[in-house]
Formats: structure tokens, C-alpha cells, sequence
């Protein structure tokens, strides 16, 4: 048990910790940072620190909250479930608990493919294990990265009569399904999705399935109340669900290092404190 | 005429600065900081600057604003007047036009005198020009610091039958005053002041004038919304009037050096597209 989980290893992420840590709470920091700051080269408007590189300054804030007794986890946070008097956090096969849980997630949304946002629902889905028996004896395509997709099309290979899967070759992949190399380009159909076009040609399907390395934080935390795309949060930095706190990119515009680690600060030592 | 005018020069005030110079607007920030961060000799906290002291954090913040076009000039900001598409900003004698405003003027709130705030308009006045007529004859204290003080201060003498100045000498003061060397300890007085505590001794006058260095936020921009000791404000910094926008310490807790440069950044975006 910690008392404040961070998920997200960014400015604001590092900034809830070490104003956490500030305060004494235990910390953990989850996540490995591929924003937009780790390719960026050059920063002018962090005060301080003029023409810092995205990934220097990356960097010295990881080193300052490590050595100010964060800990620091490699990992994607899958879910986030309410256990009472606090939240388990599942990592694959980690879990992690914590008393309160800051969301530092950035802004980077799953890109979706053409024809995506408005089929979803209508073959298109993100679940196999909510929606893989609409799909029972039909044929599917499954486009994914990582375990959690591979685990899906393989529960759906149970279900359905044929599963195609777009992404990387796996062994743990059930011989059933046909791995595909071509590259998904949108998901085609009228009323209803109809197939994918992959690799120039259009490939029908009765359902697409769609799973992404990083959770829609809808599917990360039910009932988390948005804001379009961002996370709606009040000036203290609170959520919608008490204990739960968001903090950076993904509150909402600008995205800026100084505006993240501000929302950080306030988030940690909203947390430390709540 | 400048873009945009940071009243307040700390670290929300040169976030703020950076931010709108990035985006190609013409900033000037005035002020003098005297506030904690210049005599903090530590600060963990502040993200990619582990340990760094308060007076070198300012002056790198402070040498980047100016490296990047920021007008920086010293003085305290007395009134802040409605132009129509403008505001116009008295600092003594200088006058600056600015289409945006930005208060960055910090937590320090004038340290009241016991008994001041219960006494305030009964008796006890901040605005000579105001409330002087109410005193025509009688004997006032004036409690004060720097050139308005002084001038406020003659402006009572040719209405009062006595004026007393507790303050600094000051070769510009009506001969008719008297200065008073005495460090003023309380405002005494049940329904109405009735004089003043000073070198262990009371006091009697009709009225007392209080002037300091900083303004009351009230003063200097009638009609600002607060929330308590601080400025109301929303997510984007905006405040009730518009075109000024306030970020940093003097918009609330946690007052955190982190927390100001966010704030400022969005506040200097928002002015800058506002």
C-alpha cells in the first residue's frame, strides 16, 4: 500500500511526487514517459531552465523524484478499481495499491482510424469480453499492441469462426487466428461496420476489434467525468470520484511543462493532505 | 502601449512573461520582488531544480524573461484604470498602457494592525482623498510608508486640526505635521477608533489614515472579485473583469513556486490569444 499512486511519468507526474514526498506520503510513479516532452528538443518557456531539452529535463525531474523516495514503475495501468478505503491499480501482473490515485495520463488519445469513432458501437468495439458473443461463429478482425490484445483475440479465437489479427507476431497468439502484417488504414461500412481497409484492399468482417497500449480513461476509470477529451477537475485538482485527482496534459490546453507541473504540485499536495 | 503588463515579478509574473514572448506579444513586468522566494534558501520542490535557492531561481527566471524581450521595470503599480480597449497603469510618476493585465502580485497581504480590520470605516480610512472631509477639524494618525503616504498625508493636514505621521522622515511633509518616531502597535477603540497604541502609550485622535507600499488588491483594481484574501479566478486565469487575468500566490493555495509558474503560463497564453 502507498498512500498516493501516480499514473504518468511526465512533468505533472514528477511534480505530484515530489510535493508528495514533500509532505512525507509514500509515492509511487507509474509509467514510462513517450509524450511529445520526450522528443522535444528545445524548451524556452520553463522558467529556469531556458532551452532545456525535452529529454534533459525529463531527466532531472525523474532523478529529483527518485531521490527524493518516489518509486518509480515501468508500466501501463490497465484499471483502476474502488476498493473502499482505496484503489487497486492493476499493471499486467502487478497490482499496486494506493489510498489516493493522481492521474498524470497527458493528452496523447488513441488515434482512431477512419470510420472508427463513428462505427463504434455498430461492429466496432473495445471490449472482446463485453461484446466477443454479439460475435459468436462470425468472422472478426482484432487491431492491437500488446498482451492485452493478444489475450482478447484469443478469447475471441474461442468464439468466433475466424479472427485476424493486425499487429506484431506473438507466440502466445492461438493458432487459430491468422496473424495479418498489413497495416490498418480506417474501418469501412455504412449502418454497420462491414470490414477494414488494410494494405489498400478492403478485408469484410462481421466486428473489428480495437485495442491500444494506452486505456481510454473510460475503460481505466468508469464514471470518470470528461470534459470533450480532457478531464474535467475543479482548481484543487479533484476529479469527479473522490481521492482520485488529475493533473497535467490531460486536464486540458495548454499543453505546457509549466502549467503541468503547477497542476502537479497543487494535485500532490491536494492528495497529501485529502 | 504594450500588449501585455505583469503586474508582479516573481515567478507567475515571469512564467507569464515567457509564455506571451513566445507567442510574439509585447510584455513588460513590473515589480520588485521582496516576497518569501527571494530569501528562500531552499527550495526541493520546484521540478528540474532540485535544491535550488530562492534568490538564484528568481534571478534565472528573471534573466530569461529579459533575454527573451520582456520589458522589466521596478515600481509599484498604484491604480490599474479602465481605457475602453485598454488599461492604464500609474506606477508613481510613470504611466504604461497595456491592452492585457496580468496580477501576479502575491500572498503577501498587508500585515493589518490589531484592532484594524474591526475599526476599518469607523474610524480608521485608507484613502485621505476619500474620507479626509469627514475629519475637518479634528486630529488624525497617519500610519504609512513612501510617497503617497506623504502626500495623503499634507492633503489631511490643510483639512485636520492635527496630524500626526507615524513613518519615516520625509523633508516633503507638511510643516504643519508632526512626526511620530513610535512604532504603532494597535488601533484602539470600541464603537469608533479612538486612537492608537503606539511605544506602549495610547494615543487619542478622531480618525486614522493607513497607507502601505503594496495596494490592497480592492484599491488597485476596484470591482475584483475575491474569494477571501485571494482573487477569484477560473481555470484560465481569467478573472471577473475582463482582459485581467492573476496567477500565482495572490490566486490562492498552495502557495508554491511550481504552482505559480503553471498559472502564470496559462495566464500569459490566455492574455496573449485573449
Amino acid at each position: 500500500m502507498v498512500d498516493i499512486a501516480v499514473i504518468g511519468a511526465g512533468p505533472a507526474g514528477y511534480s505530484a511526487a515530489v510535493s508528495a514526498r514533500k509532505r512525507g506520503k509514500s509515492v509511487a510513479v507509474i509509467g514510462q514517459n513517450t509524450g511529445w516532452l520526450a522528443r522535444a528538443e528545445r524548451i524556452d518557456n520553463y522558467p529556469g531552465l531556458p532551452g532545456v531539452s525535452g529529454p534533459a529535463l525529463l531527466e532531472a525531474m525523474r532523478d529529483q523524484a527518485g531521490q527524493m523516495g518516489a518509486q518509480l514503475l515501468p508500466g501501463v495501468v490497465h484499471t483502476v478499481v474502488p476498493l473502499g478505503e482505496s484503489f487497486g491499480l492493476s499493471l499486467g501482473a502487478e497490482f499496486v495499491e494506493a489510498r489516493r490515485v493522481i492521474l498524470c495520463t497527458g493528452a496523447k488519445q488513441p488515434k482512431l482510424l477512419p470510420g472508427e469513432a463513428e462505427l463504434l458501437g455498430r461492429g466496432v468495439s473495445y471490449c472482446g469480453t463485453c461484446d466477443g458473443m454479439l460475435y459468436r461463429g462470425k468472422s472478426v478482425a482484432v487491431i492491437g499492441a500488446g498482451a492485452e490484445a493478444v489475450g482478447e483475440a484469443n478469447f475471441l479465437a474461442g468464439l468466433c469462426s475466424h479472427v485476424d489479427y493486425f499487429g506484431k507476431e506473438d507466440e502466445a497468439l492461438d493458432p487459430r487466428i491468422a496473424l495479418r502484417k498489413e497495416k490498418p488504414e480506417a474501418i469501412v461500412g455504412g449502418a454497420r461496420a462491414e470490414g477494414i481497409r488494410a494494405g489498400g484492399q478492403e478485408i469484410a468482417y462481421d466486428g473489428v476489434f480495437i485495442f491500444r497500449e494506452a486505456m481510454a480513461l473510460s475503460a481505466l476509470i468508469p464514471g470518470l467525468e470528461m470534459d470533450g477529451a480532457f478531464i474535467r477537475v475543479d482548481r484543487r485538482m479533484k476529479t469527479n470520484i473522490p481521492g482520485i485527482y488529475a493533473a497535467g496534459d490531460c486536464t486540458g490546453l495548454p499543453l505546457q511543462v509549466a502549467k503541468a507541473v503547477g497542476e502537479g504540485c497543487v494535485a500532490g499536495l491536494e492528495a497529501a493532505q485529502g
